[in-house]
């Protein structure tokens, strides 16, 4: 089998003729060192929001959502669908084979959830064959095919997940995603200016930073190359061909393949999270359970909980934390059962920020929450709310503190001389 | 078998959200009715164009033809793959049961010159079933999938051929072609106010005033509509629902079915051709064929052709016309063969236009070119070339007199009193 690499290039890497040829000349530069190539490519930027403001236009008098609609899948398929034509005439103008391939026609197979589908399924042979013979497979990511031939989307950011299950049904050597930064940062350099590139990290790592906010990737994309072992690599799309050396970028990787040990690799921040504080619980076994349970039916994910007993020791507080997006469906819920249960009040704050330290370090290292309550506390940050796991310290504090409270955990760690 | 129609709604009439809401309410209108639904759609006026200058710029650089390449067809085809999702989630808003089907879902099977394919089969088994349970079938006009699976697309106009072919499969009673125009007329009214909208026209007839310059329908979809005997009706789409009587637009029908008798049922022009004039041809057998082979060789389709003596009675002359779109091409062919063949020189002339006057009647009444000749000739009109079939006469005149020479056409034949 000839070595296969799958390249993606993002919706600002395709954004116009001009990018899709810069795409191309990239593209050429690896398929002449002899590999076999597969491209999966974006809608041109912007395109999807026009095809999404259509459908939502289409839908006014929409009773269910648009989104979970299947001709929804069909009307936003249609950009990737052009991108992939476009590069693969490009290509061919370049003087390289390529041929275009659709969701349908690979095929990649998805379940039925329309707008948020799951790859279920890549017969490879195909595709395999194509690539092996040396035409360039350019690939329309984002969108599948159900059992029954229906078009499906993978929901937004969904072509990084295309990309890594074409590398894992290619078992390609490595995937390669282009993008608008040239890598995976120790926390965002907009905040911190001394934020330093990783040149590796480990999928473990990488799905707690793309959970936690750091918006790099699709965090289904890194679950996907963690559970196949494929080998993702960020790196900038705008760089020259020739110029993208092997240590360019981020390589996702196996913790086993990162020599350089480090406590913590990263600081990642979440803006997008509100906190409801219900008052005055009674104090008895399945309050939680009613609570909880009743938002999760609705759909609405519960992220951080912590309960406190009140003052008076006859009742508990508690308080957690919702998607800003779930907000008013989970305080609609919290109104609708506040008799039932028999609490004192209810409150929402939305001016609040998680912030969160990560690092597989922490496995083998006690202190690392220590140093950074103390580094908090230092700038006077009030933390309102704790969770953790074994990779990964959250903490919710006041909005206003955010970039503070990033750039003194980003030194505290010493993540600024890596 | 319930009944089943078919309509088809042009790039004008789902240009955006509002007039796709129109198309609807007119769909909904017919599917109350209790027939089985067909509705094949174009792109998205000025969508294809958008599409097509992205190719164009792909293949800036391109060696063949971007017309004819298979990922110009990927490209292109997405623009009623979105009218179609669209049209389909508007109607399901409408509290109607519909779907989209693509070429390739269908399948509608095509032939694999890309660019300008022609359709070979169109398996009705799924789609007949879904239109008789109830379901409306939106169809993406303009586009089918080869035997290989490759998606192509039928040449500008070609949704016309769609629903006709679908009609065709479906055994539909009719195909309403709904467009910016209510009907085909006697004439161009922009050109003559008097111009009258034919309640009915042949099958011969419509495909003589399609090639001759009449833009109602693609020429292509009329072939197929008298292959297949569907009937098929042009009108608006810009009535109200409930408004498209019966005798609304015009039918496109058999001979046998048109109860009026017309010697002549319209005047058609076209200013794209243009005149090649070859001077002091040698006059001995096999010049014509080497000329005219070596044209068809270079896909020059030639339309007229009349050949005289010179004055000198040794050389003949030749003039024939080509589409203005080939002229180029045509006059380097004619500078090629020139030394080969020894005709003295030749000469091109853009500025002509083609008048035709069209009519079954023909067949059966003399007089016809006579009464052509006479009314021309009354108003100073020059007549430089002449061509006939069996129900029609063409005349080759300077572009200048093409108004004049409708009008009086139209005028002579009666066809304002109709």
């Amino acid at each position: 089998m000839p070595a296969r690499l799958v390249m993606k290039f993002g919706g600002t890497s395709v954004a116009d003729l001009e990018r899709i040829r810069r795409a191309a000349r990239l593209v050429a530069a690896e398929a002449r060192d002899g590999r076999g190539l597969a491209v999966v490519v974006s809608a041109m930027a912007g395109k999807t929001n026009e095809l999404v403001a259509w459908t939502d236009a289409a839908g006014l008098a929409a009773q269910g959502l648009p989104d979970s609609d299947d001709e929804y899948d069909v009307v936003v398929a249609s950009g990737e669908q052009v991108t992939a034509g476009l590069l693969a005439m490009v290509l061919r103008n370049e003087g390289l084979r390529a041929r275009s391939w659709l969701g349908w026609q690979i095929p990649i197979l998805c379940d039925d959830a329309h707008g948020r589908a799951r790859i279920e399924d890549v017969p490879p042979d195909a595709l395999a064959a194509a690539v092996d013979g040396g035409e360039i497979a350019v690939i329309a990511g984002f969108q599948g095919v159900t059992s029954e031939g229906r078009i499906t989307t993978l929901g937004r950011g969904g072509s990084d997940t295309s990309a890594v299950a074409i590398a894992a049904a290619l078992r390609a050597e490595r995937c390669d995603i282009y993008t608008d930064v040239d890598g995976v940062y120790t926390t965002d350099p907009r905040i911190e200016s001394r934020a330093r590139r990783l040149s590796r990290i480990s999928y473990e790592e990488m799905l707690e930073m793309a959970s936690l906010g750091a918006k790099v990737l699709q965090t289904r994309s890194v679950e996907l190359a963690m559970a196949q072992r494929v080998p993702v690599r960020v790196l900038s799309s705008f760089v020259e061909p020739g110029e993208a050396a092997p240590d360019t970028g981020t390589l996702v990787c196996d913790e086993e393949e990162i020599v350089e040990k480090r406590i913590v690799s990263g600081v990642a921040y979440s803006r997008d999270e509100a906190k409801i504080t219900l008052l005055g619980l009674p104090d008895h076994p399945g309050v939680s359970s009613q609570i909880f349970g009743r938002l999760a039916d609705a759909n609405v994910n519960v992220d951080m909980i912590v309960q406190s007993r009140a003052r008076t020791a006859e009742t508990a507080n508690m308080e957690f934390t919702v998607g800003k997006r779930d907000a008013a469906r989970a305080i609609e819920i919290v109104r609708a059962v506040k008799d039932e249960i028999g609490f004192e009040d209810f409150a929402i704050d939305e001016d609040v920020a998680k912030v969160s330290v990560i690092g597989v370090g922490m496995r083998s290292h006690a202190g690392v929450a220590k140093t950074m309550f103390k580094a908090l506390a230092e700038r006077g940050v009030n933390i309102q709310v704790i969770s953790t796991s074994e990779i990964k310290i959250s903490v919710l504090i006041e909005a206003a503190y955010t970039e503070l409270a990033v750039r003194a955990l980003h030194a505290a760690y010493g993540l600024d001389q890596l």
